[in-house]
């Protein structure tokens, strides 16, 4: 059986059988057919109740929850509760949660952004021209830190390198003096600078005489036909979970870690921190 | 010989000799390897005086110019004031310039707009959903009209086609009450609701149930490999242009209309006015 | 009500109710939702005496028709024979169709074999190799010719301008003696040396020395994303079809003739021979 | 310095001086800037002594080699007979190196293959068809094995797992047993059946009645813009090239072994066998 919109389809008794032929042709296309929605509803006491009748009603023994850690804190109140077994799978493209190197939908999200800012590279021949391109990650600056050093960005701002605005233009006025056209910067849309269009007002003050082109990617970030590596990784984790709860694994996300298929304790996913690559993080300045 | 930097580069004497394998394998790249810069010396006389001393020096018996009606503008002042002879090549993603079907850029703009709206979509079968995309367009909607209606817009709102905002309002309350989960509003970015961003704002109160998502595509738009389509369109002007000025054919424009090379008086590319299809406005609101 | 599988659903009652929700989401999917299939049982009396009679059962008024020159010979037949009133949609990808200035799918069929041929551009910088690409184009050399020129091909062989092998071979040593590393053959499959695969054996005695790399594109050309003018086109044509019934014009092809839409006699559509652009195969010589 | 053309260029004294603006703009183009070429010349003792002469003149202390075992075997000889210190960087699409989790390029080969075979999906709802898709892998079947899964072949047949055809006859009509109206079949170029073109042949007989397709996809596998996960490897390997140089490292090859950069011995690059992953082996048998 699939659920529809996630816990609130849960709720709303939003079910539908699933056969062979279900996910036939499917491999290839961007967002979801069994689509998501945040649930208010399932915050309360007898929201979670009515979810459970349900999962009875259609004599359901185990869930297979998809998604980042919304779902999984979802997950494991009702494991609390009801003692309802789940395995979660890591289907977010924010790639921060502990328990698996990737998420499903990271790789995708990282070209994808990375095609985009490609197209606006294009046009940086022209002279004195600034960009400044915004991409997700609200809490961690995973997306960023690849695609800026995938784009050769000239600088990459992070959640976790905060850095101040006066290296912020220093670091800017030595790539124009090094007679580079143009410069790409790349933010995170966590960092504390407060976004890309933040970051052109602080900038424009020093800044003025360049072209400065603000580009927000959002929601295009979270669409388009998946990359060979999340096809695989969705293919092995969700077998991986199938496995987990028919050995009785509950309560658990499956992870790949090394090449390997790895159970984590749901709650670890959260309560642990999962880092970005330092090394990577020392390459982008070094390229710089 | 190439120009670099459009009329800059000719007052700056930034020309480089071409050969036979100057444009090996560059048909697949964006951009552009001339590169282009806006030009304030070009404005002045001296500026211009300066340009045809260079021309002169490099023995350059004639011009094509590739560009918008800027481009073309600069070249119909060199052409009043020292009888240089131009061809012009339109080449710009916006499709407004009369005399010739399509510009250079314009198909390539229309699927990488389409593109970035489809990822979009993906995500669209989210309960709730308002997505409001702003394409390029600052006088005329031609992108706006094909993309909206390529990613079958519930929505287009174009310079051409005025509508009050409480018809706007009107139009989407009607496709959330035929139950579409998601609506997709695509808006030129000179339509007088003054962009994506400001339209948000207008539809808050009566919409602030909805979770809105603004897209400013921006210059992602002018990037990319170009299509087929402009790929043979530049290939066939390209070879036209120098045909027209070897058979004595000045200050006029090298287009194709209904598969035709053809050849318009400069001044008639920005002074008559290029009508969007109006067929395709009422296509829009049958598919709707 | 849909019919899938062609004029072989219609035998077999295959038909499936559509709604308005039934289309929604797959303008950017490539192949089709109704399927096709090709049909013995439609070249007997009886097999479309069987057609009729499921038409009849379920009430269908008149039938749109897409497809190329099969479906619209068959349509002819199934209008002569029983009076069931037939608008035809040109849905092929060779564009060999009579009536319109291009087929659905064409623009896509350009663009997935220009960007597969761009790839193995990308590897034809090292010495001595020669790249022989075939494509579709059974009777026509649509698809050959202008891939060819948006790939800068070397050579463009095509049915409608046949060549002796004398003459290639001699083509392509001179491709060789003014310096280029590598040369490449785009082939129409119904040119008559047999396609890329019978041409290389023909080089082989004196191009011996030259890696040769073979390449059928074959299928993939069917499939892929459509792009924004093969969405546009397809929207137009299908609009246009419903209204040339309702307006009581029947057994004709809905076409766009210098984009403005045109009805056609539906057996003009194989009878009379559309031909290639020759100011194309002009320019592809100049280029070359 | 930049050497083109690899040791030929090496030989012949095709040197060409690179500074930091050399490599500007090109991490999204594929190919390569350095070019490449077989080298007979090199297999004899005098054009190796050409080499080391040509590395001498222009001051050469060290040489970073990109490529495949070839590349390495010819590193190795110039270490042994010369003591050139040099740094290998795995950069082949097959990713049979051993000592890296990935080679350069192999994750844009998957991705350049699985979207063609997408294309080729997308036609394949019609009834009774069989797709048979060669893809490289002349000794190992890693881009078969993941393009395969990701594609959702009904069947994969690797060098490394080699079928009697029998079995191969059998697994396909249960295939088309179970209901499915078309098959994939997805084999590496080095499968024993001597690949697609082969394999068709071998099951005419038994499977004449399904209209069968065979696709081989070449060298188009070797072209196309570079994935992010690639760019990023290529940037994270060069960097640690030089490292290891400066470091006295010297006929190693670095590579990236559970995202840890890593230094392997030349000759074990070669002479240790690389493992495909065999959980995805298990796992595309469930999946099917």
């Amino acid at each position: 059986m699939g659920v529809r919109f996630g816990y609130q389809g849960m709720i709303d008794d939003d079910f539908v059988e699933m056969h062979h032929h279900s996910v036939s042709n499917i491999l290839q296309r961007g967002g979801t057919i069994l689509k998501s929605a945040r649930s208010k509803d399932f915050r309360t006491a007898e929201g979670r109740k009515k979810a459970v009748e349900n999962l009875r009603k259609h004599n359901i023994d185990a869930v297979v929850a998809i998604g980042g850690d919304g779902t999984f804190r979802g997950a494991t109140e009702l494991y609390d509760e009801y003692q309802i077994p789940f395995v979660g799978v890591p289907g977010t493209i924010d790639n921060d949660l502990y328990g698996t190197d990737e998420t499903i939908g990271y790789d995708t999200a990282l070209n994808t952004a990375m095609e985009a800012i490609d197209k606006i590279r294009d046009t940086a021949d022209a002279h004195d021209r600034m960009f400044l391109v915004e991409v997700m990650g609200r809490e961690a600056g995973f997306i960023a830190l690849e695609t800026g050093i995938a784009t050769g960005a000239e600088l990459i701002l992070l959640p976790e390198a905060v850095k101040k605005i006066e290296f912020i233009k220093d670091s800017l006025k030595e790539v124009f003096k090094v007679q580079r056209r143009s410069s790409l910067v790349v933010v995170a849309e966590g960092d504390q600078t407060g976004g890309a269009l933040n970051l052109a007002e602080k900038l424009q003050d020093d800044f003025g005489k360049y072209e400065m082109r603000v580009s927000v990617l959002g929601h295009l970030q979270r669409g388009g036909s998946p990359t060979s590596h999340d096809r695989v990784l969705a293919s092995r984790l969700g077998s991986a979970a199938v496995e987990a709860l028919l050995n009785g694994h509950y309560n658990v996300m499956a992870g790949v870690i090394n090449d390997k298929n790895a159970l984590t304790p749901m709650h670890k996913t959260w309560s642990e921190k999962k880092s970005i690559n330092f090394e990577l993080l020392e390459l982008a300045k070094v390229i710089r």
